[in-house]
């Protein structure tokens, strides 16, 4: 593709040529794709290791985002996903795990400054929300919610088409909504939230707390494990383990609930890797969900389903992320 | 104003002729109102009985709108406030407490059809949040809680200069969110609910159930007594008319923080007649809330205060609302 070097085009034509630089910073990989409008299959896209706690993460993510950058001067905005918490009204890192480098950190200001393209930031469950909405389980819902079940528990809200983000970004916390103000302590120090209840490590902190009050169990307290290894003893039957599952199942439907009477979507999609497990998390779920909810309108229509895009979802969420601020 | 026959007119010149009806149907007044878009006075308003449980209740709506109707074909459409529960996007009532006529009952359709001008509808509580954000305390605000503590509780959330509404409709009903799920009965038939810890009927049951168990008070267990009662007793230095309170402010601080990390507002207006008592209830609300919200930044610039528009919210809400969807 030739670079425009001042020959009027017509606009549309400039539109279609228009790239989108999207990069998902996750614990363990950065992944830069580029891509452009009209194609869901990246031009190219490039992963390396994120190396959260070493030196350079500035460099590293630029080096990615250089991999894929087509050299047409086509590209029309770059989006950035990564784990909160952070603004995406400024584009700053608040406090990302593991990551000293990057506490307070111009991420999306630096980016925009080096490639001189406008630069947008938000988190990976809003963007996982915002791809799921655009291109996979939610297309052609205007109300969607999204939640994330894995080792916290993320979310993502779209209420009338548009992404929930809040005054400081940081709405859609809703791993973080109290469902038992006695409830157990949550990994960020406070307690009774969702993520205490029905996260991966929160299933295994219940059989921990039932090993020790002398339940009998094939699990036992070591090391290895984690929500997995409860899951695989469900499916062997084990009764702690079956019951650990259900009990967040149980509490994952009592928060669903109250966000259906908070958002009224006609769609709530369910990712990361606790939800695969199917049955075993959502027979509860289920029956939780309508045993909770207030008024019978509310499931009138509505899709709970699962996420579709997979890993693809950081990426194509920080593609749809630039091509909605950017108004391509 | 003449009477626009048919005479070409600059476009400006129409919108600002253009005049809206607003209606606020309470549980025992109907109030009408007309207003051009340049005043938050009515140019003319009427109030009559509502009479609920009585037919005729579409009568005397269209009566009660007639009284205030400008004769010189201005109208540009018909904001209707009502309590729920009801579909704002048809425009019907679903099943109004006290009024069996209006069970399933297009009233928006109907008023439409009467007048030949469009009408919309949508429940009071997201109507006075509407009205507090566009007319009141949350000029300015981009991201607005409402909330009314009185009989019930009831909420309107405004995100990104938008009301939220929901799929059905029925979003934001936070009296309704699930503060502990083994919590005492909420007026709905559900349990555990905000409403059923914080609102007034939920204070005086928490009185009757500490008298019950024998705590002294100058309160008596009789048909009198109601928050009013509860809280004058409160300021006389009832030690258990105190706590009721305290109890109340302090589930109330359990909400909100979980309202923050849902939808992060920068401003939360309280209205109802319950959060009249000031500090009785506030006090124990603004230490829970700051005990639990789980970033401190959720609460940098934001505002927590009273609703401003008192009476008026319905009316200008219902105004707000006819003006927003007719994109006046």
């Amino acid at each position: 593709m030739p670079k425009n070097e001042g020959v009027k085009i017509p606009y549309g034509i400039i539109v279609h040529m228009s790239t989108i630089i999207a990069v998902d910073i996750g614990g363990t990989q950065m992944r830069a794709a580029a891509y452009t409008q009209d194609k869901i299959k990246p031009l190219k896209q490039k992963k390396i290791p994120t190396l959260a706690s070493e030196p350079g993460g500035l460099e590293r993510l630029i080096s990615v985002i250089e991999d894929v950058y087509p050299k047409d001067g086509s590209v029309a905005a770059i989006g950035l996903g990564s784990p909160g918490p952070l603004d995406p009204h400024t584009g700053y890192l608040l406090a990302p795990p593991n990551n000293p480098e990057w506490h307070n950190f111009p991420l999306a200001p630096r980016v925009a400054e080096h490639f001189g393209v406008q630069t947008f930031l938000d988190n990976d469950a809003n963007l996982a929300g915002l791809a799921e909405y655009r291109f996979g389980a939610g297309k052609g819902h205007h109300h969607l919610l999204y939640i994330t079940v894995s080792t916290g528990i993320g979310a993502g809200v779209i209420a009338d088409d548009r992404l929930l983000q809040g005054y400081h970004g940081l709405a859609a916390e809703l791993g973080h909504v109290i469902i038992d103000p006695n409830g157990p302590p949550c990994s960020c120090g406070f307690s009774g939230h969702l993520e205490a209840f029905s996260s991966g490590p929160a299933i295994v902190r219940y059989v921990l707390s039932q090993l020790d009050a002398g339940v009998t169990s094939v699990l036992k307290r070591d090391d290895s494990l984690n929500a997995r290894v409860v899951a695989e003893a469900a499916q062997k039957g084990d009764a702690l383990a079956i019951q650990a599952y259900q009990r967040a199942g149980e509490y994952l439907g009592i928060g669903v609930a109250s966000f259906l009477h908070a958002f009224d979507p006609s769609i709530v999609v369910f990712g990361g890797g606790v939800s695969q497990v199917g049955s075993l998390l959502f027979d509860s779920f289920h029956a939780s969900l309508k045993q909770r909810v207030f008024h019978p309108r509310y499931l009138e229509g509505l899709v709970i389903t699962r996420a579709e895009l997979g890993d693809d979802a950081g990426l194509l969420g920080a593609r749809a992320l630039a091509e909605m601020k950017a108004d391509l």
